[in-house]
């Protein structure tokens, strides 16, 4: 039987998708390398002058997910500098962030879905149950940033397909 | 007290991000129309010349809403055909959907987690609990077409911020 839980809703979903984010960037750099480019151009590419490129996506996608299972787990966020500017270096983020939210067990989320989640952005204090937490905030963030992580990479040339990033 | 159920983590997450997402139609629309381009040239934009335009996006994301919603409950899922040329066609979609998406009661989730669901792509069939099919089929592709959605705007010059994304 699967059992529904604050676990079953979060790590595994961030395990699936890091893992398939990875494979992209692997797939990614392979390309363009195979193009004769250097791939790093990817990792500054962007869809609009005022977003993030590529690089940052990664960035954040991760920061959600470590600070997602940390906030559930009642847990310190572990700090990860922004410094990455190569395909391994990102890659390396990923691999960390992974090793992260695996660490966790389902036990430690228990009762999660009503710890009370406090989320300071620029001029605005957000306060979520950790049921809405997730649905609200850590989800649609993650998510984001690895869907426009995806159709930079697209946008760019890169062949990639759906299924790369739903089944990996 | 929050309670996490099937319904919890389905229904209410569609209803939210599409109400973004007509938002986002709705100042799309507007943007054009003040920069005097007709609105129609923004429901053909793509990222990449093989993937789906901006209909599409919302096409497909309207289609995993309801979807999900119905297999969850074990209901047949009903049709809508693909057929929107305008963004006012696009809204009254999101509009149907999210009446289908809210007509549901969190009852008719009851033990959906266990629910066997069966997904029928070209080539392959897929078999998920109703759990794994919510977190490995459903949420993922919503969000890729809702944050591709997003993104094709972006890249068109749409002024947006990820605040109309996760907030509305």
């Amino acid at each position: 039987m699967t059992k529904l839980s604050m676990h079953a809703v979060s790590a595994p979903v961030f395990v699936r998708m890091l893992k398939n984010l990875s494979s992209i960037l692997t797939s990614a750099e392979k390309q363009a390398k195979a193009k004769g480019y250097d791939p790093t151009v990817l990792l500054n590419a962007r869809l609009a002058p005022d977003m993030f490129p590529l690089t940052r996506q990664i960035q954040i996608a991760t920061d959600h997910a470590k600070g997602c299972v940390a906030r559930l787990a009642g847990k310190q966020i572990e700090a990860i500098e922004d410094t990455e500017t190569t395909f391994a270096e990102l890659q390396a983020r990923i691999a960390k962030v992974l090793a992260m939210v695996e660490s966790y067990q389902p036990e430690q989320f228990e009762g999660a879905e009503n710890r009370e989640i406090t989320i300071k952005i620029p001029n605005m204090e957000l306060k979520f149950s950790g049921l809405d937490y997730v649905n609200q905030w850590a989800m649609p963030n993650f998510y984001f940033h690895c869907v426009t992580a995806y159709d930079i990479l697209r946008a760019n040339g890169i062949d990639l397909g759906k299924k790369d990033f739903l089944i990996g």
